[in-house]
């Protein structure tokens, strides 16, 4: 893998890079060292019959890096292990290394290590990241009163884990959503700049189960509109709007972000953040006293959550 | 496995711990944040018959430790990922977390974050690691005149995996270098304060290949004494004396260190070091012009090497 190292820029950062028995950062003064990791297993996570093993790579490097995101932190760079079939030739490492590598250089950030073997079962990716932020967001901070947004729209990625659990072709913007999910730390860190988040998370369960996150990680409540959430367009017009918006609520993997701000502090930037970004900021709900999430429809009433209580999401590795 | 953070110490440097998407470092100033990253595969690095899970967690956290003595930087943390075979009880991830725990804690590591996942194949763990150095030490900077040494005796971990692969119970001492091998970043620490070593790296693929690393790396040639190798008890009064030598440099995964150092540096502080840490250090021969690694006997004549041109290791995995 490690010819991958050679086609991205280092981070300056980077002082001993990979072949000696460590990478080396030296962080900028000031700055914290941010560090996640991300498990991608062959049959939970992803399956060979849907995606080619260059998606795959990327995938697995995108849903890593979306944690830098979650935190407002800018991606140095990664350590990747990878373990593959017997029965692969090497040809898959390179596919696997070119979706890495188009993931990590969008994100400007090096291939710091890794370790590969055989693997006596299926494929295995695991990808830890590595940034830097002098001062990362977390889930905890959102007070009642404050409002909360998603960047983006909802579902695309479980509309199209959907379709390919059916044998049905995905619609090809919502099949890109699941080969190709962005990840947002460019636009956490712009509204991180502008000290508009309160709690941020990005959105890898599913904003229902997300949306949880915050509360209990705050000490608060989330109330959340159903007809508010931003639906992929794959899912615009469903007849069945109950279907779409549980696929939205419920569907991960789409790794946009979700935070919350000070009431009429996002309303300020929105224009320019849409304009930057090419992408969309949309109010869901609100915070309140209490605890967890409630759903609610356009008169404030309460209704039924769109996905069942409990409910993960629309895993990749169940047929 | 994030029970395990509780029973852990984190370092001064932990500024958010597991449990938000990511763990935040604060490194002390000067220093730098060293990463390795370390795969084990049930059946290619590790089987199940020959080892608790307890010790199974122990070994590939400390591998993975071992690459922080290898540029001797300080152990701060490490992300672990698990994925485990459906059929086994969540017991196993407790054994499995322990030796994990009894790893990192001996090391004065916190576990900085994780993922896990069911396995529809074998086991698998991956451990990246994190540490701290002022002036990391690397494979280069060996000069001709400069002597080679080691740490400990070299063969005990690959005696006790000859013996399992012959079906034989290994002799008590040479199981324990196998199933608890000690990460020496503490004896590399002490040396490069003094600042003895010219390189340095930790003894994973045996005495004879990583001798070629430091060789490659630094642009010289090294010239080891077959006889002068220090060998594990268990090898000791062997007639077969080939077969040992062989053991001893072929051997993988004792984790003991070999470096360079100018003549004469290293008899300077033998007694304290072997005081310190009531562990030996032995010359194994000199660094001198050219490239590779020669083997000569005592009187200085060339031997042929201990070990087959190409050997890799005494594989774990295979039968």
């Amino acid at each position: 893998m490690l010819d991958i190292a050679a086609r991205l820029s280092p981070p300056p950062e980077l002082v001993l890079g990979p072949g000696d028995d460590a990478a080396v950062l030296r962080p900028t003064g000031g700055e914290s060292i941010v560090l996640s990791v991300d498990l991608s297993i062959e049959g939970i996570h992803f399956r060979r019959a849907w995606l080619t093993w260059e998606a795959i790579g990327y995938r697995a490097t995108a849903a890593a890096l979306s944690d830098l995101a979650a935190v407002a932190a800018r991606p140095l760079g990664a350590l990747v292990s990878v373990a593959l079939p017997v029965e692969l030739d090497t040809s898959v490492y390179l596919q696997l290394a070119s979706g890495m590598t188009e993931a990590l250089a969008g994100a400007g950030a090096a291939l710091l290590g890794g370790d590969t073997s055989r693997s006596p079962g299926p494929a295995v990716i695991d990808v830890t990241v590595v940034g830097a932020a002098e001062e990362p967001l977390t889930r905890a901070g959102a007070a009642p009163g404050d409002q909360a947004w998603v960047t983006g729209r909802l579902g695309g990625a479980a509309a199209a884990v959907l379709a390919l659990q059916s044998r049905f072709e995905p619609p090809p913007g919502a099949r890109r959503r699941f080969e190709r999910p962005i990840p947002r730390w460019r636009e956490a860190r712009w509204l991180a700049e502008r000290d508009i988040p309160t709690a941020l998370i990005d959105l890898s369960d599913g904003l229902a189960g997300d949306a949880r996150h915050i509360a209990r990680a705050s000490g608060v409540g989330l109330r959340l509109r159903v007809d508010a959430m931003p639906l992929d367009d794959a899912l615009e017009g469903w007849s069945d709007t109950g279907a779409a918006r549980r696929i939205a609520a419920g569907g991960g993997e789409d790794y946009e972000l979700l935070f919350t701000a000070a009431a009429g502090h996002v309303e300020r930037v929105r224009s320019a953040f849409e304009q930057a970004f090419d992408l969309e900021l949309t109010r869901v709900g609100d915070v309140v006293e209490g605890g967890g999430v409630a759903w609610i429809d356009r008169a404030g009433e309460p209704v039924d959550p769109p996905v069942p209580a409990g409910f993960d999401h629309f895993a990749t590795g169940s047929a």
